[in-house]
């Protein structure tokens, strides 16, 4: 028998989990370089090895023999995706993935892009830091460049002196501290033909750096606003010539006809913001990947039940030991129509356990519905 | 970290395998007793061993602190099944699934029931098939009471000469040869607590006593039998304590208000008939499986977009040594909405590789594209 596509992923988190359950029902191997066997890949992947993405040798075994290399994750270094590249297909590539690695790199050419981000400025010192202060005003935002992810190496700075010790690793990125009304994520895919598919864009709601809730199509804003950030992020995959799925986080500014979106972060690959395509569109996130990373033709984007809303609640942390265990009650407390996703993770404070989503015409009933079952699944008594 | 729940299955083939895509989604822990570890379900399990449901020392393994034990097949031993129950809890007991292992035991109790079936006879020799066919006509239907599938241990019998090598291994049932104008299946769950969920009843189309082709909700046939099917299927489930997906195939008779069903075969585990749920319902057969065998409340069997038609089709057997590498071709024929499902299997005549399902408002629209999706996988050109 000849063997099925088979798609080698870097990265054993829960991206790649749901990944695995897409490759399950296509009939294509996804074969994973995860940090521990019995991670949340790995307890759900058979063709997997254990290794860090800067051991050459787990990688050339990871791509011998696949069709393709993708990743679940940014933190990739430079030799990895140089000699991958020499041996297999690998999407998206390394002159798109550097817009996901590197802030700066991102800001700069989305900036000369003419596509409107936060104000910015590169910063190698206090002074410069100080300078940018004195423009736009405090607080503003510090981050490091590359390595942060859901909030970490991201600080609100009221003056130089609240991130002293960040120096001395290399330039900054200051932003303005955007007076947002919303944030919104655009989420399409690419494949290397260039074939482009974009979802309905999302509403989502942060809290303290992290993904807490989204909900689609987008909550509060214009029409207008959500066209515009559909385009904003067509035109940023295909000038960076991104390949899978691109999710483009954006905040909302401004009223009335003076709504409008600024570019906040890149991600290239399935995100937390896309989740609810799982349950709520019919290609998910995680299949349209895969499907683009082979340069297979592209899956429909349409919620599976037109003008309903799908809001997503992110599971982050739980009183169980093992949230699994309190399925019954997350069910009694989400009503039937609650889908619970668990990625299999030791329960760690505040870290993402899993997700629920529910779809119906009315979001507020939706939500309503999604945070009773997280409720269950963290072991709190609802809220009334 | 405690474990998640664990469900133990038996068999290996691609019902355990899609079983273990909605486990993965929600964080159980799928354990399979499988026949080849590279099989269906082999693939894409990690708790697995290989085994014959006969091995009692394979079964005890695969129990040990597991929460429940399930099948994917009907074909378990006896003594499987006591040595099992002493253990741990099985879904569903022995003295459910006599029911659907052994035809002539169904045919008396549905008979006792007041179910309506085609008229049968229990036969222990030729002389007893004369008789019953002197009664009812010929051809009539001979069945093995047990082991048959997919129309193995099935015979149109024109005479006890078309049957004369089956005796000597015990009792065969005889059957009429219903003059259906349908075929219907009725599709449950039904929890050991005693809650009960139906999916709408759907069509089937079989050939060569395979399913071919299901549509839901049931095209041509009216309101008033669909909902005597799910009747006599909820009916069916309460009364033989039923746990798990219960399908219920059945004939449709009769002509307008004298339209009616009788019941053909019983199945207690997820059937082909209800593939169709995995993308057309919010439940899926397969997550309301693992649901109720485990006792959770159960999940919304509604149509994900209402007022729609959902169409599976099957994929048996292809030209292509492998499907998956035919993925390309089906999404450019079944279009942008076609749902593909590839079961990991060695390609042989006539053999389940797969389906494809298609949601549509027009059952005419989503039955071509699914055709379509289907025969490039089948390495078929379309007939028009």
């Amino acid at each position: 028998m000849l063997t099925p596509p088979t798609v080698a992923v870097i990265g054993g988190g829960q991206l790649a989990r749901m990944m695995q359950e897409s490759a399950v029902a296509l009939g294509i191997n996804l074969r994973a370089l995860v940090e521990a066997s019995d991670g949340s890949t790995g307890q759900v992947t058979v063709d997997k090895a254990v290794g860090e993405p800067a051991d050459l040798d787990a990688v050339r075994a990871l791509i011998d023999g696949a069709d393709v290399l993708t990743f679940e994750h940014e933190h990739i270094p430079a030799p990895t995706m140089e000699e991958a590249a020499r041996l297999v297909s690998v999407q998206p590539p390394a002159s798109a993935l550097l817009y996901a690695q590197d802030k700066l790199a991102m800001r700069e050419r989305l900036t000369e892009m003419g596509i409107p981000c936060p104000a910015w400025a590169c910063v190698e010192d206090e002074a410069q830091l100080a300078e940018f202060g004195a423009t736009i005003g405090w607080p503003l935002i510090v981050k490091t460049p590359r390595g942060g992810y859901d909030g970490h190496g991201v600080a609100v700075a009221h003056s130089p002196a609240d991130v002293s010790s960040w120096w001395g690793n290399g330039l900054l990125l200051a932003e303005a501290l955007v007076p947002f009304t919303g944030e919104v994520a655009a989420l399409l895919a690419r494949t290397p033909s260039g074939e482009i598919a974009s979802w309905p864009v999302a509403s989502t709601v942060q809290i303290d750096g992290v993904c807490a809730e989204v909900t689609a199509p987008a909550a509060g804003i214009r029409p207008e606003t959500a066209a515009e950030a559909q385009r904003i992020g067509e035109r940023i995959a295909s000038e960076l010539g991104v390949t899978g799925v691109l999710a483009v986080e954006m905040f909302v500014v401004g009223e009335g006809a003076d709504e409008r979106v600024l570019v906040n972060e890149l991600a290239m690959r399935p995100h937390n913001t896309g989740h609810w395509t799982i349950d709520g569109a019919v290609t998910s996130q995680f299949e349209q990947h895969l499907r683009a990373v082979l340069d297979l033709p592209l899956g429909s984007t349409q919620l599976r039940a037109p003008g309903t809303h799908v809001v997503m609640v992110n599971l982050l942390g739980s009183s169980h030991a093992q949230p699994a265990r309190a399925l019954a009650a997350a069910f009694a407390a989400g009503g039937t129509g609650a889908k619970v996703h668990l990625y299999g993770k030791e329960v760690r404070p505040g870290r993402k356990l899993g997700h629920v989503t529910v779809v119906d015409a009315d979001p507020a009933l939706a939500l309503e519905r999604a945070r009773a079952a997280v409720n269950a699944l963290k072991g709190e008594t609802p809220t009334s």
